[in-house]
């Protein structure tokens, strides 16, 4: 694996590239910084998972028509504090945008709001959204379907449910929200890739081989399902979300679902949610910040176990890491700038 | 243990025993009537956790003063769409389904609506709540912070988080909602209970010892912390339940929280959060019901792992328990039903 070679691009460089790149296949450049903004900051945060190595597939997705680069999304429906769009099957990044802004539009006379949306793509880290609500003095909720089927309900033994990501925001006033964001697997399917690489067993409760039982041969779990944290709490938390992401707008979920990767010219019709809870609308603004503050100093302090340097806040590690690689940039998997090389070179760019 | 030992007992009898247990200490009758339809609901669904075996202690806390028999809960401040309520330290199935009634008033208009509760109490299952809006062809949310904080920060070594539950309820027109309804721990700290009690192993992903370190002794375990599900997931997951539940209502969250058990004379200030989609705003009603039929079809198709006869739905279990306890009676924990006897004694008032 060459997960310990690295390349060091700097942010700007690597939004540059990025953002010429999706220029190249069609996308308007003012969208073009928004999903570039998107990838590159998961980047910052360490993310990799939801970072520029998803390029090529976006660049791909677009080239075989499978996403649309130019988009008008729409308003469906809408009361004064919902709203469905459908995103015209434009990048996630876009449509995404686009819903919060409207849910954070809806709640500025100190609603709640929630926005669903329809015919959009993968989405990158659910965490953007979310954090946009935040900046506003809001909790931002943002919910989303899995581009790709790799979950069995709970004692099954067929891809019929994504593992689908959530992410809550809470903004404080000490630096960097409070951030959530996850998917319902025990481990992410990368990992498992690594051990099949490394002809190395995994844990037992990673994944189960494609007749459902669980295994620790990673060649078998590649062709079976990645387990739910907590058995059937994951189960039941990733069929919730996907539910959350696609029953109130039309989107795809379940047996519906085409595969990101391998269906690259059919639409996916990807769904998400998105909700705002205004703070104001329930406390002082002074208050809660005042109290998050003590809340999360509290758990900062909190008495540590043998070998632990430091409590860290969800949401915290991304924030540093972040700082660290806005000064020296991006530490960015060797294979990853070779891709994204031979993938420019068509194009005539280069990262470097 | 005497979890092998049940006595079974009729849904009506034990309604009746219970609710006049609740008259006794001072509940208005109607009030008790709702209270004794939660617990007894969770014990009719096979959640024994959050059933009859929690009278006692609900017993306990409003002959301390800990818990008001007779609150009179008021809207600290609401928008169209908002509201933050005071629960004057009733019981929490009261200020609940109050709280819970104002969100489904709110959103009546095809408005999305939250309610964030201050001054409550342990409000039994959290998916009693969450059903509500599913009767009124809504999705419901409800989130609490836990009694008793029985879990640290990932790291961490000191008990400041609750083991904080959370259920989302989705309306469908097969028999049942789809209910998720769970807390953030890998096992629920009674199992742990059983095995020191049978003086066996635990799995070392259960619980840490007092120092915060994994221990597979469920006697230090017992001194020590239940594990998060995932790991920094449930750890995260909890936290932000917590939050949401806390921060919008000014109710008390990590070191504030007193322990339900040991401190029966101070309110708890516990802290809810409930929230209503109405589907009409976003989806044709026929169009949701029809999409969510096919989806929970799918999932129930699912191809099955060995071994697996079954794959259910979240809550499905639930109902069918429900369905068959309703016609043959509940079976009712031997110890508890002494321990209800024992007390009811008391009162003059015997289950049987």
């Amino acid at each position: 694996m060459d997960n310990e070679k690295f390349v060091i691009v700097g942010e700007d460089a690597l939004k540059t590239f990025c953002r010429a790149m999706f220029i190249a296949v069609g996308v308007p450049d003012d969208e073009a910084i928004l999903i570039v903004d998107n990838l590159v900051e998961a980047d910052l945060r360490a993310v990799a998972s939801h970072g520029v190595v998803r390029l090529p597939i976006y660049i791909q997705r677009i080239e075989d028509g499978g996403s649309n680069p130019r988009p008008q999304p729409r308003i469906l429906r809408q009361t004064r504090t919902t709203a469905v769009l459908d995103g015209d099957n434009g990048m996630g990044q876009i449509v995404g945008i686009r819903a919060m802004e409207i849910a954070l539009e809806k709640a500025s006379d100190g609603d709640c709001a929630f926005v669903s949306v329809r015919n959009s793509n993968h989405y990158g880290a659910a965490s953007h959204y979310a954090e946009m609500a935040a900046r506003h003095d809001m909790i931002g909720l943002s919910f989303t379907i899995g581009g790709i089927n790799h979950m069995t309900p709970w004692g099954g033994a067929e891809a019929i449910l994504g593992n689908n990501p959530f992410a809550f925001a809470f903004p404080t006033r000490d630096g960097f929200p409070v951030v959530l964001d996850m998917a319902c697997s025990v481990a992410a399917r990368g990992k498992i890739i690594v051990a099949a690489k490394d002809g190395t067993p995994i844990p037992s409760d990673w994944a189960s081989g494609p007749d459902g039982a669980p295994t620790t041969d990673p060649v078998e779990a590649l062709k079976g399902f990645v387990l739910p944290v907590g058995g059937p709490k994951g189960y039941a938390l990733t069929l919730g979300i996907g539910l959350l992401s696609t029953m109130l707008s039309g989107a795809y979920f379940g047996s519906e679902v085409t595969h990101m990767y391998e269906q690259t010219t059919t639409p996916q019709n990807v769904g998400h949610l998105f909700g705002v809870l205004p703070i104001s609308a329930f406390e002082d603004l002074d208050h809660y910040y005042a109290r998050m503050s003590k809340a999360l100093a509290d758990i900062q302090g909190t008495r540590k176990a043998p070998g632990v340097e430091r409590i860290y806040l969800p949401g915290e590690r991304e924030h540093l890491a972040l700082l660290e690689r806005r000064e020296r940039g991006i530490p960015l998997n060797a294979a990853v700038f070779d891709e994204l090389n031979e993938l420019g070179a068509k194009y005539g760019l280069s990262l470097g």
